[in-house]
């Protein structure tokens, strides 16, 4: 069995924002020469998501606008009570999801027509990092 | 260690269906060969769902109404700018989730009692794929 | 390739309760002698979670009542028909996920700074199981 880590880092200029990174994982893929095996990719904070969706701006701007309707960001938290102001941002990186696993097939991500991997920041403008965990043959 | 890959098509009649898959997944379990290993299933399209609950026809009124209030389709979104009609498919997926990671130990799905898989499906009418991809010994 | 399967017991004194599970699940990482690898944790059961985020007591309340207003439990449900009260819980555990994915590396769960694992119950006050399965070398 073969395995392979890599850490992945991001300071994002909006404190929310998404990133598409599949070119990124496409080549860690072929860096670790795993042929048939899954690929995990997980934010390792807890006010960010890794997930899979469409490359479309309106999409991503329709995602934003959901996801403060679902957490408003004006709305009191306990969580701020312990000086911090991110709440929101837990609560919307739990929508989103911490991970994906993805299957590799013939060397390559085995994905859809459309698939496309993200990370999603919600409380960002500070170095935050992805793991990528591969493992197969 | 060994792998396997299949490929399961849908093509619902209605836009939101719900499908039981259980059986077909522990058939490629058993057709894999794999004792002790994971199983991950996940949709290949980004307005479609793998996900884990019961097999019981109120609660599965329930997820359809819920995911409506939540994402409802009357509202306007800015991918349906774009030419699409799906964007809510797109969101009501993120909250199901895209795919389930499934232990396998002594050649089975490793389930707790009321453990079932789904496809969900929130934009039919279509040919669609979902992929299962089992690695183990 | 190694494996190893583990089930852990849960039976909380609340309905609604977050447990801490991080350092028994490091126990279990270390008894697996897998020092590159995956380490699967979900709940076995439909009305409960596994999620990853932050032990921080205002945050876990902030949780409990984000999800009481995504989900009210005064609402009508037909899943609650079938003789059933835990509709709420099918959904919220739904919001908050079934499973994590966590990479081993060196030996350790290759965690960022504040991640840690939570058993989440949506409908305790009864025995119910976590299943954590490792594969690795």
């Amino acid at each position: 069995m073969r395995s392979f880590t890599e850490y992945l880092w991001f300071n994002t200029k909006s404190k929310v924002e998404f990133i598409n990174i599949t070119s990124q994982i496409e080549e860690l893929v072929e860096k670790s020469k795993v042929k048939e095996g899954l690929c995990l990719v997980n934010a390792m904070h807890i006010t960010s998501s890794v997930f899979i969706n469409d490359e479309e701006e309106g999409l991503k701007e329709d995602f934003k606008r959901w996801l403060e309707e679902l957490v408003p960001s004006g709305k009191r938290y306990k969580h701020n009570l312990s000086g911090e102001d991110n709440a929101p941002a837990h609560l919307k990186r739990t929508i989103m999801g911490r991970e994906v696993v993805i299957a590799i097939t013939g060397g390559k991500l085995d994905f859809g027509p459309w698939e496309q991997v993200f990370y999603g920041e919600f409380d960002g403008q500070r170095p935050k990092r992805v793991l990528v965990k591969i493992i197969g043959e």
